[in-house]
C-alpha cells in the first residue's frame, strides 16, 4: 500500500524475513545505524520499524545490546489475538512508549488523536501573517538583531496586560520570555533545584514535564488528584508528611490528560499550605485562557504573597505552537537567576514570532479570537464525547473537561493501550496510550484522546476504529 | 543629562546620598528588591545600579548578606585615581562581571564594541523579509504549527549542501535544528556528559562556553592556545594525561576572543589524538564562513571517523542573530539523545525563522551576502587595528586574526579591565573586559575590540575614547 509509512515497510521486510526463518528466535537483529544503512532510510525511520515489531511483541530490545528476535511466528501464531494482549512493561519504558508515539508531529495520512495542539482550521492565519509582516516593516532591526534577554518589551506589557484576567498584578518587569512552555518549566526548575531534589507531579501528569525533571537529575513522587477537581490537598499534605519535596509542579487549569480545574479557593489552600511549609510551586497555566465556563480560572500565583510561585504559559496551545512564544513569571526571588540561565541555555528567544505576537496581541485580536476558540472546542468537546459513546464499550469512563482540549478514558483493565495504540495506528488513526503518562504503571488501560482536531467524518471514523478495537481486546 | 541611562542616575542617586553620609561606611544598603520598589525602577536597573557602584569601589557585595558602604569619599577621593586601579577580584566573580556586562545587548546611545554580532547594516535585510513573506505564504500551516523536531526537513538539506564546504558529507537526517549555536552546545554538552565530568576548553575562551559547562555541573580545565593557530595539541595531550577528560569544547576556526584558526593539519592531528584516547570534540564552528582567505578552513568533523565529533553552529554571527537559527551534528553514536533532549527541552523551534531561512539559503542567496560579508568584515578589521595602534600606548599587543569578527589586546599587567570597561561605558564606550573569557584571573588586562560595527567616526571616537583611557591607566 503507498499510503503505508516507510517504517512500516521496513518493519514488514523485517517480520517477513522473521518468517522466513532468515532470522530466528534469539538471533540478534542488525544494529539500528545498520539496519538505516543496509535499508537506505533515516536512523530515525529505522528506530521506529524496530519500535513497532517491538510493539507486536516481535522482538525485544535487550539494553546495551540491541535488538533480538522474540517469538517464533510458527510457533505462536495466535500471540497477539484479541483477549490476550500482550504485555509491553518489561520492555518498553514509558520514555520508549512516548518516542515511539511521538516520533513526528506529523504522522502524515492518520487521523490524529494524539497531539494536543490547536488545529489550524482554528487558527487566525491571515492576521497573524499580518503581524509578521508589520513585525518585519516597524522593528528597529527588522527583527534580524538580538532581542533583549527578558524578552521583547512590547510583548512583555501584553502579558502584565493579560495577566489582570487571571488575578495577577504583574510588570514588564516581571516576565522572562521563553521558547514556548517547556523551556520556561525547565529554566524555573534549574533555578530552584539541584540535582537529586525531589518535585511533586500530579498523577496523571503530560509526559513532558516528567522527562524534563528526570533530564535534571531530579527525583519524582506523584500526587493523588481527582479528575474534577485536581490536586487533593488533603492528600497532598500527607504525601508532604512522608517526602522531602522541595518542588511542586503542577498544571491547576485544564491539567492534560486529566482536564481537572482546581476550584479557586483549593488553589488558595494549596498556595497557604505551601507557603507553610517553604515548598515553591512551579505552575504551568498553559490551558488557562482555554475555559469554557464564563469566568477565566485564577491561578495559585495570584494567591502568593511570599513569592513561591513561578508561573509558566505560553500562546502554543492557543494561538500558535510554531511560533514558540512562552514565558516565565518567576517573582522577585527567582526572576535573576532564570533570567541568567535564558542567557546561558539559549542566549535570548528568535525576534520576529515575539515582535509579530506583540503586534497581535495589542490590538484586542487575541481576546476575540479566544471567544472563538474556546466555544470551538467546548462544542468540538462534546461531539468527541457523544462518539466515545457510542462506539467504546458500554459503561467506558471518561472525564468531561470544562476547558482544555483532551478527554482521559478509563478502558477495560486487560487493555494494554500501548498495544491498542500500535494497532490503531495499522489502521491510521493514532492515539496517546496512558503509559505515557506517569513514571509508574497504573495508567496502562488509560487512553488520551485529544479533540482539538476539528470533528467530521474522518474523526468520526477514528474513534469508531478506536472503540472497534476496545470491544476486542475487552 | 538626560542621554545618561537610568540605573547610572539610579547610582548616582546613592553616590550622593553616600556624600552625604546619609549612608556611612560599612552600613548596609537596602536590597535590590527595596531598591526597585523606592526608585520605581525595574529589578535589572537596581541591580545595573549597584554593580555600577561596586565597579567603582563604592559598594561592595557580601554573599547572602548584601549590599554594603565600602569606602568614605572624604577619606579617599583619590581612590579611583590613574595607576591605583581597583582590583575587584574579591567582590566581583567573572559571571557578576559578564551579568554587568551584558546585563542587555541594547546599551541605547554608547558606541558599542562588546556585542560580537553582525551589524544590520552588513545584513541582506530586504532579500529575508522576502523569504519570511514567502515562508509565510507558502508553508503548509503558515508557519503556525509545530516543525519537526529535528527541525525543518528543507532547511536541513540546506545545512547538509553547505557541510560539502568544509570538508563534511552529512546527510539532513544526521541534523539536529536548535535555537542558534548555544542551545546546540547545550544539548550536546547534556548527551555526552553527566555532572562532575570534566570539560576541556581553550584559554580564553567565550564566557557563554564556560558558564553553560557551568550551568550543567560540569568541572572546567582550560588547554593552552596560540594566538594564530588555537590550540596547542602538544600542550593539550600533557593536560590529558593529568586529568580525566571527558569532553573537549573547542572553537577551531576563528575563536572567539582569539581569532586563532587551527591549520588544517592540526585538526587532523587532533582529531587523531582524542579518537585514541576516546575523548569526546564537541566543535563550535560559529565562525567558520567568516573567513578572510582564500578557502574556507575545514572542520575537526572532516576528520572525525569513528564518530567522536559532535560539531555545532548556526546563522546567528553571519546572517541573522535574532532568528534563533542554529544546529548540531552529533553524528550517529549522540543523533537520537540529542534530538530526545531537544523534544524534552524546548519541543521544537520556531517554525517560521527555519522555513524563511530555508528558502533565502536554497537559491545562493547565502553565498551572495557571505562574498561581501568576508570583504566588509576584513576591510573592517584592518581599520579597528589602524586605529588601536594609533590611540593606544606603543607596544600594545593585538592579535591579527584571518576571520570572525574580534581582537584580542593585551593592555599594560596594571590594568583592570572591568574597571576600564566601567570607566568606558560612563563614557558611552562598551568594550569586554578580558576577566570575562576564562574561569581564571589570567586575563585581568586584556579587552576584547569586537569590530563587527561598521567604521565611522562614531567608532574612531569610541577607540580614541579607549585609548585615553588606557594611557591614563597605564
Amino acid at each position: 500500500m503507498h499510503t503505508d509509512h516507510l517504517y512500516i515497510r521496513v518493519a514488514d521486510r523485517i517480520e517477513q524475513m522473521i518468517a522466513e526463518k532468515v532470522w530466528k528466535t534469539g538471533d540478534r537483529l542488525p544494529s539500528v545505524r545498520m539496519l538505516s544503512k543496509e535499508q537506505g532510510v533515516s536512523l530515525s525511520t529505522a528506530f521506529q520499524a524496530y519500535y513497532l515489531l517491538e510493539g507486536k511483541g516481535m522482538i525485544e530490545s535487550r539494553p546495551k545490546s540491541g535488538y533480538y528476535v522474540r517469538i517464533d511466528p510458527a510457533l505462536a501464531p495466535d500471540a497477539p489475538a484479541a483477549g490476550k494482549p500482550i504485555v509491553l512493561e518489561h520492555t518498553s519504558s514509558n520514555e520508549e512508549i512516548v518516542t515511539s508515539v511521538y516520533k513526528d508531529f506529523d504522522i502524515g495520512e492518520a487521523v490524529n488523536l494524539s497531539l494536543a495542539a490547536p488545529p489550524p482550521e482554528l487558527l487566525p492565519v491571515a492576521k497573524l501573517n499580518k503581524s509578521v509582516v508589520h513585525a518585519l516593516r516597524s522593528h528597529k532591526s527588522h527583527c534580524i538583531g538580538y532581542e533583549q534577554i527578558q524578552g521583547n518589551l512590547d510583548l512583555r506589557k501584553q502579558i502584565a496586560r493579560m495577566a489582570f484576567n487571571w488575578g495577577g498584578q504583574i510588570t514588564p518587569d516581571d516576565i522572562v520570555v521563553t521558547s514556548g512552555c517547556m523551556e520556561a518549566l525547565v529554566l524555573c526548575l534549574k533555578a530552584v533545584t539541584k540535582p537529586g531534589d525531589t518535585v511533586a507531579i500530579e498523577s496523571p501528569t503530560y509526559f513532558g514535564i516528567f522527562q524534563a525533571i528526570q533530564s535534571l537529575g531530579l527525583k519524582i513522587v506523584e500526587a493523588p488528584t481527582d479528575p474534577t477537581n485536581g490536586v487533593i490537598v488533603d492528600q497532598l499534605e500527607a504525601i508532604l508528611d512522608v517526602h522531602d519535596v522541595k518542588v511542586c509542579l503542577f498544571v491547576p487549569n485544564f491539567n492534560n490528560p486529566l482536564g481537572s480545574c482546581m476550584p479557586d479557593d483549593q488553589k488558595k489552600r494549596l498556595v497557604e499550605l505551601l507557603t507553610r511549609r517553604q515548598i515553591i510551586l512551579i505552575e504551568d497555566d498553559i490551558y488557562g485562557e482555554l475555559y469554557f465556563g464564563k469566568h477565566r480560572p485564577r491561578t495559585c500565583k495570584s494567591y502568593d504573597r511570599e513569592g513561591i510561585v513561578l508561573q509558566c504559559s505560553s500562546l502554543s496551545k492557543s494561538l500558535a505552537p510554531g511560533y514558540r512564544v512562552g514565558w516565565a513569571i518567576p517573582g522577585p526571588r527567582y526572576l535573576a537567576e532564570v533570567n541568567r540561565l535564558k542567557l546561558i541555555h539559549s542566549v535570548t528567544s528568535a525576534t520576529l514570532p515575539q515582535v509579530a505576537m506583540a503586534h497581535f496581541l495589542e490590538n484586542g485580536r487575541y481576546e476575540y479570537h479566544l471567544k472563538a476558540m474556546r466555544k470551538a472546542l467546548h462544542t468540538q468537546s462534546l461531539r468527541y464525547r457523544q462518539a466515545i459513546q457510542e462506539y467504546f464499550p458500554a459503561g467506558t469512563r471518561m472525564t468531561c473537561p470544562e476547558g482544555g482540549m483532551v478527554l482521559w478514558i478509563e478502558l477495560d483493565p486487560h487493555i494494554d493501550a500501548f498495544h491498542l495504540h500500535n494497532e490503531a495506528l495499522r489502521r491510521q488513526v493514532s492515539v496517546a496510550p496512558g503509559q505515557m503518562f506517569s513514571v509508574h504503571t497504573q495508567y496502562r488501560h488509560y487512553i488520551r484522546v485529544s479533540y482539538s482536531r476539528l470533528w467530521d467524518a474522518q474523526a468520526e471514523e477514528g474513534i469508531r476504529v478506536l472503540g472497534a478495537l476496545v470491544n476486542e481486546m475487552s
